[in-house]
C-alpha cells in the first residue's frame, strides 16, 4: 500500500461516527420492486464504487448479497457531499428511499437488480486499509496469505456460502435426529489417554501434577456408557482431536456427527443414517436421494474396485486374472501371488507419455511399474505381448470382454499392492477419460469389514474399526484361529468414493470385550487398567447397541463441492498444524510451565 | 454382593440371546387403552419384579418410562417357564399383547397405568450384577460412589430428565437463533495462550516442539473476527475451559451459548437475548416470560442489594446510613468509610444463636462482626444501642422506615466489604424467613458496569468484563484520568440472583483497542505480540458489533431446579478436577512425553 493511500484512510477516520440507535431494516439481498418508495436502512461494506453523471453509485455488500445505493446531489445534497471519501471495504450505514432503476439499467442476475436506494442520510462506520487481496470469488493470493487474513478471505462470497451451508447442514441433522427422539448429550473434552489408536493430544493437569488429560479422538467410550445408562438414542456434533502428521485433507481438530442407538442391529442404524443423509441433501441442495442405498461387501469392493470406498459413479472394474497366467512364459505374471487387470474401454488412445505418468502414479502405492496392453485391430501392442500365448490372449479377451481400441493395465504381486495401485489408478483414468458424471451422488454401504488388520510395524493384529466392534455372529472362535478371516459387524457409508461415515454394532458384554482385548494381544492387566471401567459397566445391564459417526467436515466439502477441507472450517490449521492468523501454537511463560511442573527438553533443530 | 448372588447372575448368562432382527414397536411410556389387543415389542430394564398368583409381573423401564409386563403360564407357558431368572436391571426384549389391567388394578399415576402386556415371547439381552445403589430418584449413596458408577446414576429418572430437558433447551436456542438468521460457526479448540484472564489449559504441540496451544476460555476473539469477516450474526453452543481452582459450582470445562451480532447497540442484543430466554422457558417449562426485562444499573444494584446480581424475588434492600453516624459516639460507625444497614421487617424474633450464625457467615466476606439492633416496643435492644443519640435513632427510624419487631443489621468499613457482607447476608436472611417465592423467575438486566476493577494482587486496573469491551460514549478521556469511574457498554442478565449471561458492545477500532491496552498497563510490544492480529483486523473495515454469552450449565441448573452443576453435566469432574469413572487425568507413557519433548519436574507431595 502506498503511503498516500494509507494517509487518505487515516484522514478519513475523522468522519467515522458511532452507530447510535440506527437499526437495519433489510439485508442487502432483500429489496425488490415491491419495496419501491419504502424508506429503508441498510448497513454493509463497499464492494464497488462508480461515479457517473455527478452521482456516486455504491454496491453495498453484506453476508446476504449486494444492493446498489446512490448518492445524488439532487436527491440529498448533504448525503452526497462527503460520499466522495468512500473506498472499497469501508463500512457504512445508509438511510434512503427505494427506487426503480432507470430503464435499461436493471440487472436480472442480481436479486436486488430491479432497484436502487437513494441515500438521504448516512454514517461512515469504519474505514479500511487496502486489502492484501481482492474480496471476490476469484482470488490469486497464496493460501498462506489468505489464512493470515482469514477474516478477509471469509468475506469472499464463495467461502461465506460454505459456512451458510454448513450451518444449514448442522441444523438439518439436529432436526432430523430430534424428531427421532435422539438426545444431544455433551461428553467431556478432558478425558483419559489410551494407547490404542492414533496419537492423543495431551493436556497437563495443574491440580493433579504429573497427570495428563487427553483430548478425545472420538466420544466412543462415553457414548457407549450413555447407552449403558439407558439414554437410548444419543447424538452430538462434536469436536475430535488427533495428533497425527497432517495430510492435505486432515486437520488436528475435526468435527464428527456422532450417533449411538440401543436395541438395534446394523439395518436399523443404516436406515436411520440413510434418512439423515437424505434430509441433509434435501435441505441443503434440494436433491432427493433414493434409499435404501446400495450395499456391497468389503470383499466385493476390494475385488471389483481395489479399495474399500469405491467411487461407483463410473464402471471401470478390476478383475483378478491370476489363473490365466499360471503357466505363462511371462514369468513376472506366472510367479506373482496375484495378477489383476483393469480394462479401459477405448483407452488405446493413451500416449506413451500419459502411460508414463500413470506408471509414476502407481509407484505411490508400492507398485514397481505398470504393465499394459493396447488392443489394436492387427496386433496386441505391449512391451510383453510377445510372451503371451494365443490361449492366454483368448482367455483374457473372454474374461475381460476385450474390444479393439481398449487398453488393459495390470498389476502383479501382493494382493494389497495390486488392489491399491489399480484401485487408485482407476480414479486417475476416470478423470483422464471424463468418466465421472457431475452432480451425481452415489451412496454406497460397504459392509462386512474384516475385524482385524495386520499392523506390520507393531507385528500384531489391530482392530480394523476399533476394539469395541462386535464380531459377526458365530465367528468368535475364528478370532484366535484365523484372525485375518473374521468379519466385523462394521459398515462404512461411501459417497462418490469418499468415506463420509462409519460405524458398527458394539460389544456389550464383559466376556466378549475381554476376549477381544486378548485377541489384540493385551494382557489382562493392560486391558483392565485402560478399559476396566467400561468392562465393569457391561456387567450392570448393558443393552445391545451400535452407532455411526459422520465426518462433518468431509460431508460439507462434498455438499459444497469444495476442493479443500480448509474451505469448510472457519479457522483451519496449516499442514504444519499452525494457525497463521493467531500464531498458535506459541511459546508460553516459564511460570505457566512451572505451574504444571513441566520442563522442556532441548528442542532439536531440523 | 454375596458370592451366591454373583453366581446366580453368572449362571443366568447362559440364557442371554442376541437381539437378532427384533424391532421395538413402542417405548415404555406409550401404551394405553387405545392399544388394547395390539401385538407389541418392548425393550428395557427390569425396574421391579413381583410374583403373585403364579404370575410374574415386571415393571419394564426405558428412558421414557415404565410399562407393566406379565408372564403368565396360562397365556404362554414357554414365555413363563424361564422368567423366574429375571432380576433387577436385567435387560430384556418382550413381544406380547396389550391388555386392560383388571378392575381395581389400574394405576392413574402412570401414563401406561391402564394396561399391561402379556408376554408371548421374550429374550434375555443381558444380566446385571447387583447395583451399588438403587436405581431410583431417592438415593443415599455418596456422590463419589455415584460419580464412579455414573452410568447407573444416569439411569435414575430425576437425573435422566435433566438431560432430556438440557437437550430441549439446546434445540430451542438453536431454532430461535436460526429463525433470526444467526449462523452456527465452529471456532477452534486448539488456540493461542494469552496472559489476560483466567489460567489457560495448555496443549503441548508435537509438530512444533516447545510450543503450546491453549484451550479457549471463550471464543471471544474468534467471534469478533467473524464479525470483521462479515458473518453478521454468529452463535455457537461451545465448550470452554478454565484451569482454576474449582468451587462447588464450577467445572474445568463448561458450555457457553455464545452469540455475536454486527451493526447493533446494547438494546438490540438485549432484545434478542430476551426473546431467546423467553423461547427456552416456553419450550422447556411452558412458562411465559414478560419482556422487556427490568433494567438496573450496576451502581443501583450495589447500593440497594450490595451485589451485582441481585435476587429480586424478594424486597429486603440495603441502605447507606453513613451520614447519620458522622458525629456519633459509637466510634466504629462514626469513623467508618461507609455504614450500611439492612432492615429486616419482623426480624426481631431471631435468637441470639441465629445472630451468631449470621455473624460467622459474614466473616467469609471480610466482615469483623455483625452489628444489629432489635426494635422492641419499649427499647432498642443492641450491644451498642447505648451509644446512639435520640437524633440518630430518629433519623434511622425515618430513613429505614422502622417498625416495632424489626431487626437491623449493619456493616461499617470499606464499601466493598459492607456491600458484599450484607448483600450475601440478605440471601441467608431471606431463606430464614421464607421470603423467596417458589416457581418465580425474576429476570433482571444489570447495566452500566464499571470498565475497570482494581486488582489488589497485580496492583493495577484490569478489565471488569474483558479488554475488548467498549467504553461508554464520551468517557474515553476518563479511562486514564479516573479509571474507577468509567462505565463500560457491558450488561449481565441475572435470574433469581444468578448471573446466567453477560455481554457487551465491543471495541471495533484499532486506536481505541490500543488505548484500552495502554490503560490496562500493556506496553505497545506486549499488546502487539498478544493481540496484534485482532487490532490489524480492525483496520480492514470492522463493523460495530456486540454480543452476549450464556452459561448453559447454569441455565439448565435453574431450569431443572438442580442443586449442583454436576447434575446437568453427563460426565462431570470432581472438585479435584478428576473423573472418577474413567480415572482421568492419568499418567502417560515416557514415549508420549518424549514425543512432546517434555519432562516432568519432581512432583512435590502434599
Amino acid at each position: 500500500m502506498s503511503d498516500q493511500i494509507l494517509d487518505i484512510q487515516q484522514e478519513h477516520q475523522q468522519y467515522i461516527e458511532p452507530l447510535g440507535n440506527w437499526v437495519r431494516t433489510h439485508s442487502c439481498c432483500e429489496l425488490n420492486a415491491n419495496n419501491i418508495g419504502a424508506e429503508v436502512c441498510l448497513m454493509g461494506w463497499v464492494q464497488f464504487r462508480r461515479d457517473h453523471g455527478g452521482l456516486i453509485f455504491i454496491d453495498l455488500r453484506d453476508r446476504a448479497g449486494l444492493t446498489q445505493v446512490v448518492f445524488s446531489p439532487d436527491f440529498n445534497a448533504d448525503a452526497h457531499k462527503t460520499a466522495h471519501i468512500l473506498r472499497t471495504e469501508y463500512v457504512l450505514a445508509i438511510k434512503g428511499v427505494v427506487r426503480h432503476r432507470p430503464d435499461g439499467m436493471t440487472n436480472a442476475t442480481m436479486v436486488t437488480g430491479e432497484v436502487e436506494v437513494y441515500v438521504s442520510e448516512w454514517k461512515l462506520l469504519n474505514t479500511a486499509k487496502t486489502t492484501p487481496f481482492q474480496i471476490e470469488d476469484r482470488v490469486d493470493a497464496s493460501e498462506n496469505l489468505r489464512l493470515e487474513y482469514r477474516y478477509l478471505d471469509l468475506r469472499r462470497p464463495k467461502l461465506a456460502r460454505n459456512f451458510i451451508l454448513r450451518n444449514r447442514a448442522a441444523q438439518s441433522v439436529r432436526r432430523y435426529l430430534d424428531e427421532l427422539n435422539f438426545l444431544e448429550v455433551e461428553t467431556p473434552c478432558l478425558t483419559k489417554s489410551t494407547p490404542e489408536g492414533a496419537r492423543d493430544f495431551l493436556v497437563p493437569s495443574r491440580v493433579n501434577q504429573g497427570m495428563f488429560y487427553a483430548l478425545p479422538q472420538s466420544p466412543q467410550i462415553f457414548k457407549q456408557l450413555l447407552m449403558v445408562s439407558g439414554m437410548d438414542r444419543y447424538y452430538q456434533i462434536v469436536r475430535c482431536f488427533r495428533d497425527e502428521d497432517l495430510r492435505a485433507d486432515r486437520q488436528p481438530e475435526f468435527t464428527q456427527i456422532d450417533i449411538e442407538m440401543s436395541f438395534v442391529d446394523e439395518l436399523q442404524v443404516q436406515t436411520m443414517a440413510e434418512g439423515l443423509v437424505s434430509r441433509v441433501f434435501k435441505d441443503c441442495l434440494d436433491v432427493e436421494l433414493t434409499a435404501p442405498f446400495v450395499r456391497m461387501t468389503y470383499d466385493q469392493a476390494m475385488a471389483d474396485y481395489g479399495v474399500d470406498k469405491p467411487d461407483t459413479r463410473f464402471d471401470l472394474k478390476l478383475k483378478e486374472v491370476t489363473s490365466i497366467f499360471r503357466e505363462s512364459e511371462f514369468k513376472v505374471f506366472a510367479k506373482a501371488e496375484m495378477v489383476k487387470a483393469m480394462r479401459v474401454p477405448a483407452g488405446g488412445e493413451l500416449s506413451r507419455k500419459e502411460i508414463d505418468v500413470f506408471t509414476e502414479f502407481v509407484k505411490i502405492y508400492g507398485a514397481q511399474g505398470l504393465a499394459w496392453i493396447k488392443i489394436k485391430a492387427d496386433e496386441w501392442q505391449s512391451p510383453f505381448a510377445k510372451f503371451l500365448s494365443d490361449a492366454e490372449k483368448q482367455n483374457l479377451t473372454e474374461t475381460l470382454g476385450l474390444e479393439v481400441g481398449d487398453i488393459i493395465f495390470f498389476q502383479a504381486g501382493a494382493p494389497d499392492m495390486c488392489n491399491s495401485a489399480l484401485g487408485n489408478l482407476r480414479l486417475e483414468v476416470a478423470k483422464r477419460f471424463n468418466l465421472i458424471p457431475e452432480n451425481t451422488f452415489n451412496f454406497l454401504w460397504v459392509t462386512d469389514f474384516p475385524l482385524f488388520e495386520y499392523d506390520a510395524d507393531e507385528k500384531r493384529y489391530v482392530a480394523c474399526h476399533h476394539p469395541f466392534t462386535a464380531v459377526q455372529v458365530g465367528q468368535e472362535a475364528l478370532m484366535k484361529e484365523d484372525p485375518a478371516k473374521v468379519k466385523a459387524r462394521a459398515y462404512d457409508l461411501v459417497l462418490n468414493g469418499s468415506e463420509i461415515g462409519g460405524g458398527s454394532i458394539r460389544i456389550h458384554n464383559r466376556a466378549q470385550q475381554e476376549y477381544m482385548f486378548d485377541a489384540l494381544g493385551f494382557t489382562k492387566e493392560e486391558a483392565d487398567k485402560q478399559f476396566g471401567f467400561l468392562m465393569e459397566a457391561f456387567e450392570y445391564g448393558a443393552p445391545p447397541h451400535g452407532g455411526i459417526a459422520f465426518g462433518m467436515d468431509r460431508l460439507v466439502m462434498l455438499l459444497t463441492g469444495s476442493p479443500s477441507i480448509r474451505d469448510v472450517i472457519a479457522f483451519p490449521k496449516t499442514q504444519k498444524a499452525t494457525c497463521l492468523l493467531t500464531d498458535a501454537p506459541s511459546e508460553v511463560s516459564a511460570r505457566q510451565l512451572r505451574d504444571l511442573s513441566l520442563r522442556l527438553r532441548e528442542v532439536k533443530q531440523d
